[in-house]
């Protein structure tokens, strides 16, 4: 995390001539940071996994840092919240904090500076989560955390690919993987389709997901089948991620009209058929899966009950049958009965169904094992340490590839 | 940039499910924001360009706003930084800053909060430059701005693809942008090469460059030919962005290795025969073209100095004949008039020269001119208003993308 520049220069021609160089270099610098010219290193990690995070700030009274490994708790307003920890004020006003024994992991955090959420400034990984949440990224290295980086060896590579959706009356845009090798190849290959979350986008899974990284490093240690995964935007009010193309106007139904079922109806009638005229893809139900993590482990349910047909390969991830009517989704339970029959009948080869023990959404997970139970529907049931976090994410996408079109 | 989460609700538990599934949703919330339930708007446009920046600081005492339309000026210590506005406190701790009449561009901005440099936390559009910045993103639609922005119609498509580079001894990521149609054609495209500057990456004209968006507006338009435009990672010491590979050591020569020509000689050993072999391109120099910035127009000096043969169409921005001694970049004059001479008599068909009047390189151009002048080589020299900033390589990216392949 250290920059080139971390060794002071003492004339003050030299001085003039590096703080105007570096400060146009990048979109702008942190002037006072370079006028003082001390970097600050942060995060740091330490031989004995020890990371300490670091901020500079002279007038601040209370430096919290928030991290997604620390717990939910009461947030004393009759809600909850992450919790915090404190940094201690040290010399030349930067105030750091020193966490022992960090697992590998890929972490998210931020600081709260006087109750100012504030993303490290001394560290330039920073991540977008949808429309609700920025953090900055900590990758500490390991074996729990070495399917999440790009290793030596052959790559697939991502493409942002932009398809028209008659559905939704929008020309759209998706992430495509492809698989080490798929350019030199004459082959077919089988698709899944990898579905994000509520106030999530396109972008989530190839940048919070590391999806790419995830499917090479299973598909070269021969652990899931060369396939192709197809990441869309479940937000049907939008054509892409909002920093690319502004939010329109639909016949909406809670967050984005995510309950109004036209993603799901667009999946089905200008996704799958564009990724099957325009990529090199088997057809067939036996090669094509179908996931995605809570608000696209809805949309997951709602595409397979809807058309039984369609996807040998299911995986519902931190979602159940939960009622989500508080956020204007209303689902319709009434066909649920004759959905899970139909869906029997097809006799999909993988049902898969993920959810953390601290997820908030595990009750619903409760009861949808209880109603698939009720009718003898045949599933795997996998239940993680943890909540509704992207970590858990992760970790489902390489449990759920492997058993992928074998 | 309002949530839909905007209104109170008073029941306890209903605040209470409110909060969990709100904190749970994105990587973490800000929880004390959230806690309060008052949503801060910012950046908020108005009707007459007026945008107001806001930021909830309860305890500051000195709040401003750095945003990259501002000029540069004395830091107070004896080198240059952005100039700062100040934000004046209002009520329910929101302060806040009027800036009038904003013109159409893609801005990026922070604020400093007590000296503590702070992305605005009610606006997740963030990007990164590379290893040195971070910023919130502001986009102001108008006709200035309007290349930069997706718009409905034919769309190309950009690809992250790794290729081995055995003259680094890297396995490497680039992104190649391929224009609307591509998938649907048996056409072969011209290549433009298109370089970042000094502490970018890869990934920096994908995002703060809005390439794709600049060539889908222009070839849509009729402006410029169709063609595919690979982003390379110009830093030797890198397989790809530190985000997602960690630098390697190589035999370094500035920063990164950046005027070890490693890079250069990768380009023309690795990079086009992979470009040649893989993609439907028509090879030659009358369909090759390369331009870059700052150090991705040393690049392209170099690349062009040592290979006249190479690329017919030749864009040097915001870089001239620098002494950039003082960075450790040491460039061999001695072979200049030799290879000035070499490239005249090789007669690309546009060399191009670009840089603004208030960037910090403007005296290497000078020089640069007077020496081609000295040689009677041909170009052509556009001087823009401004600095060594991504809104000048927007536009010049813009201006050069029709030149090429006529």
């Amino acid at each position: 995390m250290k920059t080139p520049f971390s060794t002071g220069r003492k004339p003050a021609f030299k001085n003039a001539v590096f703080a105007l160089v570096i400060a146009a270099l990048p979109l702008f610098a942190g002037a006072q940071e370079l006028a003082q010219n001390i970097p600050v290193v942060s995060p740091e990690m330490g031989e004995d996994g020890t990371v300490t995070f670091r901020i500079k700030a002279p007038e601040a009274t209370l430096v919290q840092l928030s991290g997604n490994w620390m717990p939910f708790g009461p947030d004393g307003n009759g809600g909850f919240a992450q919790q915090m920890t404190s940094l201690e004020k040290g010399e030349d006003d930067v105030w750091s904090v020193a966490i022992p024994a960090m697992e590998p992991e890929l972490y998210a955090y931020a600081f709260m500076v006087d109750g100012v959420r504030t993303l490290d400034p001394a560290n330039k990984n920073i991540v977008r989560d949808g429309r609700f949440s920025t953090a900055s990224v900590l990758y500490v290295p390991g074996p729990a955390s070495d399917l999440y980086w790009a290793k030596t060896g052959p790559k697939g590579s991502v493409r942002a690919v932009w398809y028209e959706s008659p559905t939704l009356g929008l020309t759209r845009r998706m992430f495509v993987y492809t698989p080490p090798g798929y350019e030199d190849s004459n082959e077919n290959y089988p698709v899944l389709y990898l579905l994000h979350g509520g106030g999530g986008d396109e972008e989530a899974w190839p940048t919070l997901g590391t999806a790419a990284n995830i499917l090479d490093n299973l598909i070269n240690a021969g652990k899931a089948k060369p396939m192709l995964v197809v990441m869309t935007n479940g937000n049907p009010d939008q054509a892409a991620a909002f920093t690319v193309s502004p939010p329109v106007e639909v016949a909406s139904a809670g967050i984005g009209g995510m309950a109004s079922m036209q993603f799901e109806k667009s999946l089905v009638q200008d996704v799958i058929p564009y990724v099957e005229k325009h990529f090199p893809v088997k057809t067939g139900k036996e090669n094509r899966a179908l996931t995605g993590l809570s608000m696209g482990g809805l949309q997951t349910m709602n595409t397979t009950f809807e058309n039984p047909e369609l996807f040998d390969y299911i995986g519902v991830m931190s979602m159940g049958f939960a009622d989500l009517s508080r956020f204007g989704i209303n689902i319709d339970h009434s066909k649920r009965e004759q959905q899970i029959l139909a869906l029997k009948a097809a006799a999909p080869k993988v049902y898969w169904i993920a959810c953390g023990k601290e997820d908030f959404l595990i009750e619903s997970v409760v009861t949808m094992r209880a109603e698939l139970d009720k009718h003898d529907f045949p599933y795997v049931y996998r239940e993680s340490p943890g909540g509704h976090t992207w970590t858990n994410w992760r970790i489902y996408l390489s449990e759920f590839a492997p058993m992928l079109f074998q």
